[in-house]
């Protein structure tokens, strides 16, 4: 399965499930599940948070898996508990895996070819040593943050496709401060289509058979405009639409992202999933609101 | 100390050790000195590969500290040792620490105002959990990305800021592929001109008595004129220059970089430090180098 396109994979893996939606996780040790605090066990702070931390997600994750297709970890949140978080990590991925959901690991990885292509080991490759290899998180896809340009992130895409997995590169985010930074003039267009003209270049390489690249883009679904305009820009591309919910994004605006076919955005919710689930303590909560992000995403798409 | 402003802290560190070099440290667990092998010990690949890096780091820090003011440690080439890996990584920022040296974690970290906070955490800060706080890695400064604006990069500069930890934001690369990105046209200037501008709007809340700012700038050091040019663009930050060496850049070409005063740049320096020792079998050849680079800066700087 591993050596087909990721947009191949993530097509199938769309239909079948009838889902675009993207499960995300930053779990925050003072804001855990009941259950979680009670798998906390005993050990050093780090300890005690990392295995609640994962059993925080694993709940999460078994209980709103069949309303989604994947799972984004933010890797900030499990690096702060420093080895233990690793640990941590490595079993939210399992989980997601063991729940037939894709795993896509968030850390807007970016840094020259160099050091890209060490990144490119740590999250979906693996480490050749003198004492045999050290696999990776073995993710289904990663972010990457492209300001270092092509040569930064070629080493990136090709550690992905090399292993059937895919690459989503930040061209708009959905933070205030975006504008400022992404869309100043350049040229007659706002500076971010450069970044989508850069996307469109690296993906050309790795167009599956559903038509969809695997390098695909991270666009804030906080404007419909600027959507269809990086629709066009990118026609191929798979869009991670983050902004659903907290941040002011509407379901009903995201249209465009969906024109090329339905495997051809995700739609990726933290808080807004998660949220409930805290307020409820019962992570089925979770699912509860996945579930009618998927069928407002799924009608939309069809 | 640590509640020092950190450009004070590294002003009087580089008055004291007449030094602006920083010794890159991005282990490949494929080249590493004779001894690190040996330090490898029983285990899995990556419990094996992990004690050999922190090894290989400890010994190069030992030999070449006294011609150097910090380490720049890149969490890529840790990370991809996965839990194992986050231990090597505390131990190489310990070993820079014993020799007196300050730890620049190079991550070049950046995402959204509340995954920032989380990065800040995991670098400079600690993270409250129900169990006590975990203690991040204790960086005295960090890499940091721009792409995604003011907003998320001040989480990280208050954490920093906070614990008398400084942050070096990334205005210009020194990779081939930046130009097509952070050079395009915008409004008359080069983009990346606005990275310095934000440089400056951050710096501005911590300058410290030496008159420099805790918020710094990377800035390529292949090209002078664009040194000169920042320079004015950023009078008060500290300048981290990579590009020396390997990457074509030359020492006499930093005058610019300086004109603050003897603190107001960073050199450092990965490859060439480090292959002569590993070609020589012998951690003092990274001191001779790292000795060449220093009395080129000092006298430069002087």
């Amino acid at each position: 399965l591993r050596q087909l396109n990721f947009a191949d994979r993530l097509s199938t893996l769309v239909g079948e499930r009838r889902s675009q939606i993207v499960l995300g996780l930053d779990p925050d040790p003072l804001r855990l599940l009941p259950q979680a605090a009670e798998a906390a066990g005993s050990g050093s702070a780090a300890e005690r948070a990392a295995r609640a931390v994962a059993e925080h997600c694993r709940a999460l994750v078994a209980a709103a898996a069949p309303a989604c297709v994947a799972v984004k970890l933010q890797l900030a949140c499990f690096e702060r508990l420093g080895a233990a978080g690793r640990v941590a990590l490595g079993l939210a991925a399992d989980s997601a895996h063991a729940a037939g959901l894709l795993v896509i690991a968030d850390g807007k990885r970016g840094d020259v070819p160099h050091t890209a292509v060490a990144y490119g080991q740590s999250l979906v490759g693996e480490t050749p040593t003198p004492w045999g290899s050290v696999a990776g998180l073995g993710a289904d896809a990663v972010t990457a943050n492209p300001l270092l340009g092509r040569d930064a992130l070629e080493p990136l895409v090709d550690a992905a496709r090399a292993g059937g997995a895919g690459v989503f590169v930040l061209v708009r985010s959905s933070n205030p401060g975006a504008a400022a930074i992404q869309d100043v003039d350049s040229g007659g267009v706002p500076w971010h289509e450069r970044l989508a003209a850069l996307v469109r270049e690296l993906g050309a390489g790795g167009i599956g058979t559903a038509g969809l690249s695997d390098t695909g883009a991270v666009v804030a679904a906080t404007e419909p405009d600027r959507l269809a305009r990086l629709r066009e820009l990118m026609p191929q591309a798979v869009f991670l639409l983050p902004g659903i919910g907290a941040q002011g994004g509407r379901v009903e605006d995201l249209r465009p992202a969906f024109a090329p076919g339905p495997a051809a955005a995700l739609v990726t919710a933290s808080r807004s999933l998660v949220d409930p689930a805290l307020a409820a303590g019962d992570p089925s909560a979770a699912w509860a609101a996945a579930e009618a992000l998927r069928e407002a995403a799924w009608e939309l798409a069809a």
